[in-house]
């Protein structure tokens, strides 16, 4: 079976890299880019500035770019990812769901909505019925469900297979890199040599989303898991990879080999972009490990890796990372709108 | 007053900080440099690897390498500056702690011994007299009192300014500078793009340290401050200045504006190295400082900035920062050295 | 004697270096400042995104910012810096010149014209008397004079120091900063682990700019030099500094030696912001030198370092270095306007 | 036909490439790897301190390590590729060439010397026949073949596509990624937010391999070419990938078409590990191309990208790019030893 998907916000950088985990995908056939008005009309090769490091497949460049409203997306389009900026994708989002369109959106607006769901495939894959609610209280034909930001996503897979040992506090600090930004975010001159210990809102959305992602769905509204949250975010000289801290606060006293042992056997899910293991564990012989660099391609960028378990005085301390324009952005929509087809919203 | 004073292991990282700090220095007189066997009867000049961006002072370059012996040290010295690797320290210094000599060390080893004096002179200048129960331990004429490691003394002022409001806890996540590892610590193929979340021993360091900083002098022995502290150490692609997240868990509930407050005011020495106001504060209009490029040279590398000031569900999260290899290290013995001579143990 | 002086476009990269340099100066004393419509009647402080490392002198972060045209700056201003961006500069910098206004400009448009001196007071003080046929042609009461791009500041005076050799061609590569693309010039995804072997307009700029400086003034026209030359020009993951690679061919067959003696002797200018040896010069034994964090810095960014001088089939090659932001831009301008006070042209 | 191989000096940066390079090879199987004194009789995967992105090949992980030396390598090893640093290679490739072993090396030693082939499959393939005078003048059995040094065969293949229009001289200055110094050659506090202009020898590896790569062979010696070559090469902060700035002086006059042309069709070699196009070509649409980025993995990082051409007074200039220790070394051995195996010495 065969789904024809879109991208809405196709030139940007997590467009880009939709197009790059498209390509080849075996369910899904990209049949449908859009981009700002300005580009509309243009060959994709024409509109994006391409910054992948392998060639744009060339049925996409040759592609029209189509302006990102209903009218310009062909009929039998049956899921719709979209990147775009929040701002845009607050209005323009729902255009497409009073069209019946069916929207795994990577855009922040609307993540902590009552009826909007924030799922990962392999924490909460149930909290997609809450679609039933959305199409209860909106009207709408379609279908809108949103991953969490990238640096809420690196975390809360391990958080979720600690929870057995009651999480009670969290506090977390990120090393973010710079193509969480986008494009032209960062500038070099602001962190070449340096580190800039404030990323506007990812600490709210760590806060908040996390919650969420935990929380119990009982057939009407989530109930958002207790645990408090503290993030501080930073934003450092890597291009891809964000690394994580985290300091959890524990009603049990496991050991780290537990800890480990918990993350190491978190079950995944089976679904075509889902890793086999969610998360790569490192033990004790390898303490400097996981690194931006050396393990933002775990599973194709698309797995989680945690190391450096150890125990504090009211619970445990690591660390973990993943990639966050492919698990973290791109890859996180991805996965949602194969879970969607799974669950036949699709 | 001049203070004859010499530098034991002179010619590394640490040793040519201390030799730029001492240029010019109002009561200090450089009299001694000592490194290696190897390095014994050269020249500075030809000695050392210089690598501070102003030169090497003139008369600095042609002085004689002495070895790192107490017969090789002049007898009218009446300070020395220990910047030795540990492993050699532990050797070395007690030798010249035989012989009457006063030592103001950079060196790991020791910094926990009960009859060490571990000091900041704002903040723990009491615990200098430890020095008694030392010699009355040990039968050394001489006096060695040691300066934390430089991912301690970034937290650790700011930590004693807000201890009025009761820590409980604490949870610090550092970001540092590969200048923290010494000139051939970090290769560059381990660091550019990338970060290592582990710093052998550095997390213990300011886990034990910390506490033994902030904690109570009784004429007989220190009593460690009772709080938990847990730290994550990471190392980032920066030259010069650690930044840190500390999460702070008080008894108290100040606002942010007191918590600012408390650190700003928190008083200073006066030391002819010592900045005017110790911690510079960024508010709620800078929530992007402190940053290592651009704060790292505040008060000449000898202050601390702090900002990011948030509350938190039971206590408050903030930013700090300081330059590690002059305020973290060859300028922490520094002030140390002034604090002995002000206390009359020179 | 005191100089009053303003600062066209002063909240900009170079126009922030153009206030820390002008802090403290002996005569200079900085009156005005201008910038774009939307930041006239803030005060400087609020204009400007301060990014300096050292902090805004106060009595200028209190003044208030004035619109970029002649009727906004007091008739008492002796001489104008401009730092505008060259289109602007186009329109603007006529206005003041029909004013009566002496400006030092630092934008590129209008470089290569016939009748406005481009110098480097080291290098060819003479070319300012264009000033006259400037007036002639024009028709202003002013007067106009430019520097140089920073890539070409950065070579010039090493090729001054050796025409006595007879240059007949010159092949230059450059490894340039970040911050000479302004500060959103460079984003960070464009070049951290990278280099871009391409800055528009650069090439040309070095390729013509310099042979206009090292030509021959007869009272009426430049007669630029006729050696050719060819750059090739690159952005690396630096802040400040740009080094650059030259290959010389030339008449003679100097010696390493006598290129390096007639780079040292290369006599520099009796001006306040002039450094005392213009070029620094590296020998066999430092042949790593110069390097951009090590020695942008010399002479407070004002001077010019070169080094590995080797000889080749026909000629020599050897590398040059220079601070882009100070000695390749402000202060090039700076200098400028010492030259223009001490000719009498203000 | 199955070619079983070895590597000597197998857990080094380029050991580590060769493993991954061997993995899945049609044809070569990895049977033997070898390193120091120290490491022999350990596992792979105990010896290396391994630092690709990919895991460990499972089967090479549980390889016992042998020492580097004829005895402990078993007989039926076909052909060895030799990665050791040269001071070693110079003493240990000899002993596997008497006792009959064919050895394709990546060590520096012995490139110059008149009996040792020096090729580039697709440049100088017959220069191999070289072997039958080194076998005539060492009464070896075996057959030693070197490839040159990273930096030559980045430029290498470029000007063999040129060499049509008569190649008179060249100036090249490179940008160099740290592997190239291996993983400790340098030091983060040298290169970050830095770049060095000098590489000891390497200069000279580049005028000299160049012209011996370009020279004709007339079944006795190698006539090197005659063009003079004149290398300035600096290290910059990258990981992987060599830029080099090419200053061609030509006999005829190409316009830059016809040099593009040259090189885009510049033909292959049909070998397993060759690309189909060996020089990749950016035209006038991007002049920013090629990138270390963005191009150091076109074909698997064993292509050559080159840009930026552009005409100067007396020839060309422009751009080329390859990763350096896939091209530049593995590869380049790999693909000799494909060469070797082809053309009858396996």
């Amino acid at each position: 079976m065969t789904v024809r998907v879109g991208i809405l916000g196709a030139t940007g950088a997590v467009g880009q890299r939709f197009i790059q985990l498209l390509d080849d995908h075996p369910t899904f056939e990209l049949a449908t880019v859009t981009a700002s008005e300005s580009s509309a009309g243009k060959t994709y090769r024409e509109a994006a500035k391409w910054r992948v490091d392998a060639p744009i497949p060339d049925d996409v460049a040759e592609m029209e770019v189509r302006a990102t409203e209903p009218d310009s997306v062909a009929d039998d389009v049956d899921l719709l990812f979209s990147s775009l900026p929040s701002g845009v994708a607050a209005d323009v989002e729902p255009a497409f769901l009073e069209e019946g369109y069916v929207v795994s959106s990577n855009s922040s607006n609307d993540r902590l909505a009552d009826d909007v769901p924030l799922t990962i495939p392999e924490i909460n894959p149930g909290h997609l019925d809450l679609i039933e609610v959305q199409r209860d209280e909106r009207g709408w034909d379609g279908a809108l469900v949103k991953n969490p930001n990238c640096s809420t996503i690196t975390m809360v897979p391990t958080l979720a297979a600690i929870d057995r040992f009651g999480i009670e506090e969290i506090n977390v600090s990120t090393l973010q890199a710079v193509s969480g930004a986008g494009y032209s975010g960062v500038t070099s001159m602001e962190i070449i040599d340096n580190a800039i210990p404030h990323i506007g809102g990812e600490e709210n959305k760590m806060e908040t989303e996390s919650r969420k992602l935990l929380g119990d769905f009982d057939g009407t509204e989530v109930h958002h898991h207790e645990a408090d949250v503290a993030a501080s975010c930073n934003r450092i000289p890597t291009i891809d990879g964000h690394l994580e801290n985290v300091f959890a606060k524990l009603a049990d006293d496991p050991s780290p080999a537990e800890v480990r042992t918990a993350m190491r056997e978190f079950e995944g899910v089976d679904l075509p972009s889902a890793p086999d293991q969610l998360i790569k564990v490192y033990g004790e012989a390898d303490p400097e490990r996981p690194q931006p660099r050396l393990d933002r391609t775990y599973a194709d960028g698309m797995g989680i890796c945690a190391g450096g378990v150890q125990s504090t005085s009211d619970g445990v301390k690591y660390n973990c990372l993943s990639h966050n324009t492919i698990r973290g952005a791109a890859g996180a929509s991805l996965l949602n709108g194969e879970l969607l087809v799974e669950e036949g919203y699709v």
